[in-house]
């Protein structure tokens, strides 16, 4: 059975692939290219496709520069040094206006067009609980729409479903089942703010998290740091 | 108060915005550049907002041809003169998958990042009732999710709003109500499969719909078909 699994290149998204495929799912893994200014992330989720053995992997390209105001596509700084508890409480500039409602819009697009019904999403609600489309309620809502949108569920060809694997897994927990799923965390990237060569700023909110979720998983971090 | 208005630059979307604007927003139209076949699609939609006096007039692209299966992107022959019965009761070819919800997410993201709640969508439940995603509660769902999807709604500084008054037109009302309104209907463009001069064909679906409503409304059909 065929999955559509968004792949950003990250930790989260890396693991979510390697569980559709533990699943058993004939995984196609979408990336989208939205002018996000870490454009080696959509390197990174190449290589992970390939190294996790993705079916199919499709790259779509949205120019979301045209709306501004987000610190991931636009030219604004991106927040350093942030402590844990201001990034749980607090929206970032980081944000993307609409982010997951667009991502998981174009998954299901595709999902209609291989006929399947499942679609996978890392979201996360602990580390990003300042990000409205991470939280539960919000990925049922989309999945009452899926099934309201499209021409297979409305059909009941399909029952669409959203899968988040690990909603509600910490960091140091997504790292340990990553490993275990035989995911090569050296592949993935976080940083908000790379340096050319692709090496982690180390102080994003993004590089925090990824640094601590090792340390807390016991994990070796196999990130190269600038 | 802005408003975002999704312009196709067909007949209804048109409408929609000469109906955002005398209800007194201060409209910004977004038109998607999906991989369309029909190009003039996009000219039409920006003579349109220059005519009527859209305030911001953007473009978005997004390739939706890497995923396939539908006429209108890939390389598939346009139906030709289908009658009304079929063309209400199939989900033609022309169908681009989960269409809608790719264009309101994006409409969603403007809307958020112009700090406006109103979102506007020329969808029409009446001569398009085979497309699964221009029905009442399709959009009711959506309008439910974009409060949930964002960090405006989430903190209640905007109350989003889908709004769809064509819902329930027939194409003839439609074209009556947009002649009032002051939309020049020959700078609209709906046909599937224009010439390359921009003539109309008259006989796929949307040149069959758009020429009985004009029959319908009285009103001489100012299209040139091929």
């Amino acid at each position: 059975m065929k999955a559509v699994v968004l792949l950003s290149g990250g930790i989260d998204s890396s693991t979510t692939l390697a569980l559709a495929l533990r699943q058993g799912f004939n995984a196609c893994a979408l990336s989208v290219d939205y002018g996000q200014r870490h454009r080696q992330e959509l390197e990174a989720a190449k290589r992970i496709a390939r190294s996790l053995g993705a079916s199919l992997h499709r790259i779509v390209s949205l120019d979301l520069r045209a709306f501004g105001a987000s610190a991931l596509t636009a030219d604004l700084p991106v927040p350093k040094g942030r402590d844990a508890a201001l990034m749980s409480s607090e929206i970032p500039s980081t944000y993307v206006p609409a982010r997951n409602t667009i991502l998981l819009s174009l998954a299901l697009a595709w999902a209609e067009v291989l006929e399947s019904g499942d679609v996978f999403i890392g979201a996360n609600a602990v580390d990003y609980s300042g990000y409205p489309d991470c939280r539960p309620e919000y990925l049922e809502q989309f999945e009452r729409l899926a099934n309201l949108a499209t021409k297979a569920g409305v059909e009941k060809r399909v029952c669409y479903r959203i899968h988040a694997p690990l909603l509600r897994s910490t960091k140091a927990e997504i790292i340990r089942i990553g490993t275990e799923a035989g995911v090569d965390f050296s592949l993935t990237r976080s940083c908000y703010d790379p340096s050319p060569q692709g090496l982690a700023c180390g102080a994003c909110d993004a590089c925090i998290l990824r640094r601590r979720g090792f340390e807390g998983a016991g994990i070796p971090d196999p990130t190269r740091y600038a």
